[in-house]
């Protein structure tokens, strides 16, 4: 580093000293500066995934497990657009990212070239801060601007031309100070005090920072346990804190019809760090929440807000001495037999070694999944926040960079996997201690059982070849150790045990084609 | 199909009507009723794609060669992102495509469902037309419109409700009248023609329409023969009509130095369905475009234009009596010993077969491909039009769909190729005819070229990680086995031809590893 840096040695020495030293990347030409610069500032780890929705899914599982932004490294506007259903599920989950888009020098833009687009259109529509450095000076304050926006829980992407990374005469600049989460006014928690007071039907709704740690459970668990109001998570946080020793939270179903009947009969839902539920799609006929006529909503915490801290107090003033009901260790028994999504989830809670890290895209394979762990050891959990698919290879990939020395396991469904299964290679390539255990069934099953569910008449042959994985069917065996990583396929609970039991005894990451009744 | 068709039905047998009969599809819970409609419109073919930049990809490659759009079906505002790069291509080679975006029911958008997002951002950047259908009765019109602005060049996008969707009450609508390309005036041809009479260094630079039919290439001839204008074609046309019997229209080069080597001198250049050139990225201290200083660039016809009707008038302007230089038949011999890009070249140039459709995205590998194959019998090339890679394994698909008839050869880069491997899947689901030949030199090639033009410093070890492909190799033998695609592995150029005429001599899909020198 000499001392007058140019673009790109300024902006990653101040993305490093801001505490973002992972960088996911998949550079093209106008990165090459930024590329080349890394030999400058060794602190940052490059890590290049082969597909931008990689790099991005990977940073929302770094951010989620590491609790800080990764970089990433994204080439113009089709790098972008192909990075953006991962930025959507990263932006739902308020998972901070600091996305650095090249783009071409600033001479360059007015000449039209092949690669030209409107970059700052699909910025906008996933982050929470977009700027363009304009000159080399800015680009370091841009970067730490851009760590501060993140770590308010967004997507914050800095577009940087191709000729502000390569003129000299940046400079670093200091990390801006972190600002704690807002707290929740002390009258909003006498009010969610007295609505739990009038002894109503009442369900605590909780998500974000609540379920993400031990003492958010605890402290929900404890007013739970005060004042009888019943306890459930949203269906999809973005980090889930689970296992024996804590509350036992459900989660609200994502079938609407379960929505539905979960909330049946409440007159109240408190929300701490949960939006207020809505159905994941419209069905003709079924309302769009299943929120019942005439419950209403309050909230305690918003998303953002320190919702810990808000249920800490909340606690304290209407259930000082209660003790929160705590599920005991327990693991179910290794099935044996066919392999169904029951037997896999048994398995898996059978095995699930303890600080694991499940990152779960497992859809409709993984039923019974979240019952059959509730007692296993310690662990933390990712669902997929956003409903984009294609994030859990990925997101396994950011956690296990995030959680070097933690176990990773995803659940993944077989279609997909397919979005994104460029993952694999990254895996490889970093030593990444993941397995992988697919739900193969042969088939877009979520989307058979939702073409029943909206009343779609047809279903018929031609409707049914676009919701079937058949002909051919996906070898993912052959697919994970053409991307290097070793895998096996397991066709009853056994071979599943057996197999799984191998891939986490060793390090590295391991692929376990899990075959389910399907279509195969 | 009842007399009151549901607003799926009434848009699937609209695109119909007006010719649009394909239909590449990756949908999600919101598009249920348009995939349960395909089982009432059986005109419509569905061919499924298991991630949406291969069914943009498909659609673009399709539009190519069928020189009509097909439909694509995506899911919500993460499936559209997934499907932007791909797009991006098909707009800058002004290939027609009709792109269907389910969206939530119209009551549930303000619900801010976790798959809400900014759909119309997206749609915006890449569409020359964008309209989301209200109602069920206006869907059959929209969609009407949607073919009629596609087919004038560019990416229509129609965003759907999921009620719209299922809604009864839509009808039907006729197909709009196709309107002719526009005409170039005639005292634009008389402009130009007196620049040709001048005398003066000038290149005709043709692309668009022009390159795409043989009689534009012929006129084209013809005017150089009898001016002594040079001739050059745009750097990566969407598709080019080559071999013997035609004029050898040489590219103008991607590398900056070779493309201001190849306009050195010029003192007037002549666009014809061509945008004036710039470089595909600005370079310290290079200007943008390779046009001389002090050389006229005149339009004889913009891009859209009819530049095949210019072209003709010019000529019978300027060169009544000319005769065009035609390229005489003429294939490289096989070559023996190592495989390189040169004499991977030759083997394609030497086994060619008849009317094939040739997809590049060969990129750095394909230096000296067109040459090699340019006496070859007659064929289509498609090339990458907007420089988002992982366009060419999805074309292929495309181009296969509108020519059932024809050989594809795809010839493909490693890199590039993992952007969409998705594509062999539907190679095999629906049995194309497409010989797929990796360029395997497990690198970014093309940035190792780039990281040096750019004058980066550094390119150091950490620099080095991000542009290799290897530790661990992909082996695209088992990815595409994987797929369901058969594949093999050449290591010399005898083995090269060998596997090339056993895959061109059987039908279905066929990949063919061509192990090039690199960082294996």
């Amino acid at each position: 580093m000499t001392d007058a840096p140019n673009g790109a040695q300024a902006l990653i020495r101040t993305l490093v000293g801001a505490g973002v030293d992972v960088c996911f990347a998949n550079p093209g030409t106008s990165e090459m500066h930024f590329v080349a610069a890394l030999d400058d500032v060794p602190e940052m780890r490059g890590v290049l995934t082969l597909f931008e929705g990689v790099a991005t899914g990977a940073a929302d599982g770094y951010a989620r497990m590491a609790g800080r932004p990764a970089a990433t490294l994204l080439h113009l506007g089709p790098g972008l657009g192909n990075a953006l259903a991962n930025l959507h599920n990263a932006r739902r989950g308020r998972a901070p990212q600091v996305v650095v888009v090249g783009d071409h020098a600033r001479g360059h833009k007015r000449l039209d070239a092949p690669l030209e687009s409107d970059i700052d259109a699909l910025a906008g529509s996933v982050s929470t801060w977009v700027r363009r450095s304009l000159t080399a000076e800015d680009v370091g304050a841009d970067a730490a601007e851009a760590v501060a926006a993140a770590a308010r829980g967004g997507v914050a992407t800095l577009v940087l031309p191709a000729d502000v990374s390569w003129e000299e005469g940046a400079s670093v600049a200091a990390p801006r100070p972190l600002r704690p989460a807002p707290q929740v006014a002390g009258a909003v928690v006498d009010e969610v005090a007295a609505v739990l007071g009038r002894g109503e039907p009442t369900v605590l709704l909780v998500g974000g920072d609540v379920v993400a740690s031990e003492e958010g459970l605890l402290a929900a668990g404890q007013v739970a346990a005060g004042t009888g109001a019943r306890l459930l998570a949203e269906t999809f946080p973005a980090r889930t804190v689970r296992g024996a020793g804590l509350p036992d939270v459900g989660r609200l179903p994502y079938p609407p019809e379960m929505a539905i009947a979960a909330l049946a009969g409440t007159a109240h839902v408190v929300l701490v760090g949960a939006a207020s539920p809505v159905h994941f799609f419209a069905y003709p006929g079924v309302p769009g929440t299943p929120v019942p006529d005439g419950c209403a909503v309050h909230v305690l915490a918003e998303p953002g807000e320190d919702g810990v801290a808000a249920l800490r107090a909340l606690a304290d003033a209407v259930a000082p001495a209660a003790e929160p009901v705590l599920l005991e260790a327990g693991r179910p028994e290794l099935p044996t037999g066919a392999l169904t999504p029951r037997s896999l989830a048994a398995v898996l809670g059978a095995l699930l070694p303890e600080r694991a890290v499940v990152v779960d895209e497992a859809l409709t394979s993984g039923v019974g999944l979240a019952e059959l762990t509730s007692g296993a050891p310690r662990h933390d959990w990712l669902a997929l926040t956003g409903g984009a698919i294609g994030d859990g290879l990925p997101m396994a990939v950011g956690a296990a960079v995030a959680c070097p020395d933690r176990p990773v396991v995803a659940v993944q469904a077989d279609g997909s996997a397919m979005y994104t299964p460029q993952a694999l290679w990254t895996m490889a390539r970093e030593r990444l201690d993941v397995t992988v255990v697919v739900c193969d069934n042969g088939s877009y099953a979520i989307l058979e059982h939702e073409l029943a569910r909206v009343g779609a008449s047809g279903g018929g042959e031609r409707a049914g070849r676009l919701l079937d994985l058949s002909g051919p069917g996906l070898d993912f065996v052959a697919l994970a150790t053409g991307m290097g990583v070793p895998a096996t396929r397991a066709t009853s609970a056994e071979e599943l045990a057996d197999q799984l039991r191998a891939a986490l005894a060793e390090p590295g990451p391991h692929l376990v084609d899990a075959v389910l009744p399907g279509r195969h």
